[in-house]
């Protein structure tokens, strides 16, 4: 890709002959969205002059000294800023720190900055200016706040992660840079410090790997900043997406009962904690009892050896007759602490399950997908959107413990109806984002991914290919052999497609995203749909490049006998999954539906590799600390 | 209130005159949702003629006889039906199952319904007719489908929850009725049978309480199907309000390790019962060598007896000394046995914190807003939507495991700007409730609650009243004294509010929507503002007429010293929620924030009175079957 690709933001691209509104206030506090400032079309230009109130966090801050400005000049030159007459090696020397640490070291100054202008005669009396990147969230972009050393110490307000609260009046910045306009401060209302050597983002570009030690943290730095609002857009796309469509969003339960995975597969819930607290309590409380029994125990041992010896000797009767009494009071003794302590935790252990909140094992849900079936069974198009859980010890980069799905069920629906649906879905989610947050697709353009955007693009403007699994291990066995040369890796039929057969398939063969139909019965959930030739089941997945496996989905059996035969056949136990089966008992449907996990969107939206960045708290394996 | 209030439901009123638009399909098949055929003005009338596909679940089915259509008339006829001539009693007999039983009685008749119609001459042959009115969840409103006998056997397509997809003709009933339209069936393409006898649901009108047992099915009925589509209109507004504002919505953790509520409140996660199973089976395997230990127990009881016996009788030495020796042995093995068993109980119960998956104990969130505060801390406005979990041990009735909240947080924002956002926000769900689902709350009103419409309309209409904590105290004071006499029940000042309290405000003082705030610091969780007085912390509560509490919050202590100071007099130990001080430490901001819980709210509108009635899947102490 030669040329960096243009996004359109329509919403944004307001003629420049319009006399521009006036800035959007916040409805809940005085202040005002860096966004009403800097996401308009002229950067806020039309906007000087405007006093407003503005909150954020310092980027970046750096004091530079100028000269007295006249007294008789008026409050508001501000609005109509005097350009200064500056080299472009100045502005070079005050962007670039490298060049002012070069420069400091020539002119062999002292101070932070070089004075900027070339004061006309002899020097005059000079005050510093503060020259703030702040940041609200409200945008990628940050804002220039300009704030005199008069108004509040710097040292206080510069180090980055400070908070600050200002009062000021937009204007067109003095010296031209990149920034279109500038805040003057004019009060600075609030100021919420930072210790520079303390805050772990003093330093700028830090990796996401460090980052991801400071998951409370690091939505301050712009990258995750930005990802959090591609997130915020793709999540309140999907509900626009349903709810224009006529689906119902419905809340299903986290806490289930109905567990058809390997049990050990899931996180069990449990009210339990304080109890195992309270004998480990015990237990330690005791652990002045567990003393003494090895004082007894090492008693114990020391006078079965001194009864070996006497023994031995065969001598003093009378001792050994004594020794022996002796011994079985430590023994009788032993045993009394021993079986105190055993009881113990034989007891807490067998009341584990019948004194459980829920009365039995319950689970944290892994999908949702059972219980919309119900009320996809009733109001016929549902979703819902939320929460799931895995125990997976795979790549912590690749999956996690705790992610959030969105998950659709159509009444009245066969396959197609689905991967028209997931597909539509999907190419809504492109548009929308683009159009949406096109600074935050842009710089994710720059620093994470420069594929990014013809991706997205792609996607939203041309259909998915759509083959079956059989065509599509014919396939990559043609393509593996042929043009790989890699004979010895055949593709058997029934196995699961592994993470690069399906990057094959998507990045190399087709370059979009995949609709792979008709899976092996036992690659899949017992739930789908047995097609008649007995060895497919009416599933579905869409592989899309760079992000792989989005969707998954399928129509569900809705055969009462087929369903139970499945369940028979894997082991399931009937009572365990009852109260699904009576959707299909009582007034069946054929129905379809899919998820769709919204960690991969915002991966392959974004270009991120490792999916812990793709949401605010990730939890996996012996990490849920923060 | 004398007349029922109307519902302006904008969105519906097409003036009559403009030519009514094409039936709207649904895109994901080529399903008609009943919503576009009912919701439209003029229920259907202008879409007479057109074919449609529609499918859904009977509510209600009747057999009728008709005369044999003179084999001349043309298929099309249905779209200008025959008004046949029938008495006013006729039409009632054939309403009403009683009368109908009544006349068949009367007439001697042992058939179903009774023929419609009089026949002119002599009796013709007659084919018999199936009225279905089917609901697909789409609106409030069911379609009456009429199935000729011909087409489908009728005992298959008339018990109450069969699902039918059908094809057919909107026209105008021939018997002009409650129906505007209905649709005259010409095929019959899925039918999902249901046994009477079995299906839980078949007879009409069931109570709440028995729907309870049934969460899976009970959206098949009007009322339960009406609540979902409340719940998620006003899911929808919740994110349409807080987007619309500028909010960003992320997604905070469910699962984490900060626990800063008594520890025993708190759901536990762990992987741990797979381990615990694999222990109690080692027991039970272990079950034999128990044996054994209490044989040898039992054998060192005899010997010990038998040993005090030969001391006694002081006799023979060397039998003692034999049956001293002997017991020993006993011991040993006693001993080894005794060691085996409590090691394994002590590793399995040891292991339990250091082997769990998050490598500490981890628990279910009941609320996401010490995470959000973070987000709040970078991102300046955000919300989260999702579940906390809560163990209560109050009134099923009354609260949830699992329930629903709308979490919000402001930066830069002080203890009134939430109060107003939170008023907005609830306001702002009134007026879209009323907009978006008209045809729902007037079945409320109907069947649930005639209040709900005109507290519907307060809240949307009229400002809270907002009241300090300590005034409250004293109205109440007041009220209870003077007006109803209770001298005996003082409110005391510190004490919080009891939800009778609560309602003598909202429904009885003031009629409308309450805001208390500046509450008793020890009232409140410890991270609320302490005010000046260092007695009160800026913390509010919105008490609603009927439903109480819908909404709590506060400005949060945005002083590090100050935070530290209440969390240690509480006893809270500083490593459990250092990140969350870090939020102090680095850049703090004074913010503010509430939460709604989406249960309150729908009991709110709807007029519920049971909490497990607003929630899908309710999740309560040994109740999570489903």
């Amino acid at each position: 890709m030669a040329s960096e690709p243009t996004l359109s933001a329509s919403k944004e691209s307001i003629p420049q002959t319009e006399p521009p509104p006036p800035v959007e206030r916040f409805k809940y506090s005085d202040r005002v969205f860096l966004r009403s400032i800097l996401g308009r079309a002229d950067g806020g230009k039309g906007l000087a002059g405007q006093r407003v109130l503005v909150g954020g966090w310092v980027k970046s801050g750096v004091e530079k000294q100028k000269p007295v400005v006249p007294s008789s000049m008026s409050p508001g030159a501000a609005v109509h800023p005097i350009v200064k007459d500056v080299t472009c090696a100045e502005v070079l020397i005050n962007r670039l720190p490298i060049l002012r640490s070069i420069a400091r070291i020539l002119t062999g100054g002292g101070c932070n900055a070089l004075p900027l202008g070339k004061p006309d005669g002899p020097p005059k009396p000079v005050t510093t200016v503060g020259y703030l990147r702040i940041s609200d969230g409200s945008c990628a972009a940050n804002l220039q706040v300009v704030v005199d050393s008069s108004l509040h110490p710097l040292s206080q307000i510069l180090p980055t992660g400070t908070s600050i609260l200002v009062e000021g009046v937009i204007a067109i910045p003095k010296v031209p840079g990149k920034y279109a306009v500038e805040l003057e401060a004019e009060k600075v209302l609030y100021v919420g410090g930072v210790d520079a050597d303390k805050y772990p983002l003093s330093k700028g570009l830090l990796s996401k790997a460090f980052l991801r030690a400071y998951p409370h943290l690091r939505p301050r730095t712009s990258m995750v900043a930005s990802i959090a609002r591609i997130r915020n857009s793709l999540s309140h796309s999907t509900h626009q997406f349903f709810q224009s469509n006529g689906f119902l969003n419905v809340q299903m339960p986290i806490i289930t009962t109905t567990n058809l995975r390997n049990h050990s597969k899931m996180f069990e819930v449990s009210i339990l904690s304080s109890k195992a607290d309270d004998s480990l309590r015990l237990a330690a409380i005791n652990d002045q009892e567990a003393k003494t029994l090895e004082t007894i125990k090492a008693a114990i041992k020391e006078k079965s050896k001194r009864i070996e010896e006497l023994k031995r000797s065969n001598s003093n009767k009378e001792a050994l007759l004594t020794a022996l009494q002796d011994l079985q009071k430590a023994n009788e003794l032993a045993h009394q602490l021993e079986h105190k302590h055993t009881s113990i935790l034989t007891k807490t252990k067998k009341e584990d399950f019948s004194e459980n909140f829920f009365g039995r094992q319950a689970y944290l849900s892994s999908s949702t997908q059972l219980h919309l079936e119900s009320y996809a069974s009733s109001l016929s198009c549902v979703y819902s959107f939320g929460p799931t859980f895995q125990v997976e010890d795979v790549q912590p980069s690749k999956s996690l413990a705790e992610s959030w799905k969105v998950e659709v069920e159509l009444a009245f629906a066969k396959l197609e109806d689905a991967m028209n649906c997931a597909e539509d879905f999907l190419r809504y989610l492109c548009h929308s984002i683009i159009e949406h947050c096109p600074h935050d697709i842009q710089f994710m353009y720059k620093r994470i991914d420069n594929k990014c955007i013809d991706r997205i693009k792609s996607m939203g403007s041309s259909p998915f290919e759509r083959i079956s699994y059989t065509d599509a291990v014919e396939i990559l066995n043609k393509l593996l052999n042929c043009v790989f040369k890699r004979f010895e890796e055949k593709v058997e039929w029934g196995t699961i497609l592994s993470r690069e057969h399906e990057s094959i398939l998507a990045d190399e063969i087709y370059g979009r995203p995949v609709i792979i139909y008709d899976h092996p019965k036992d690659s899949k959930p017992f739930y789908l749909r047995v097609r008649d030739d007995f060895k497919t089941v009416s599933a579905f997945d869409i592989i899309a490049p760079k992000a792989g496996k989005l969707v998954q989905g399928g129509q569900k059996e809705e055969r009462l006998d087929k369903l139970i035969d499945r369940g028979r056949k894997l082991g399931l136990v009937q009572k365990d999954y009852n109260w699904y089966l009576d959707l299909r008992r009582h007034g069946t449907v054929q129905h379809s539906g899919f998820s769709a996990g919204l960690e991969e969107i915002v991966m392959f939206v974004t270009g991120l590799d490792d999916i812990r960045d793709a949401i605010p708290f990730p939890r996996n394996r012996g990490s849920a600390d923060t």
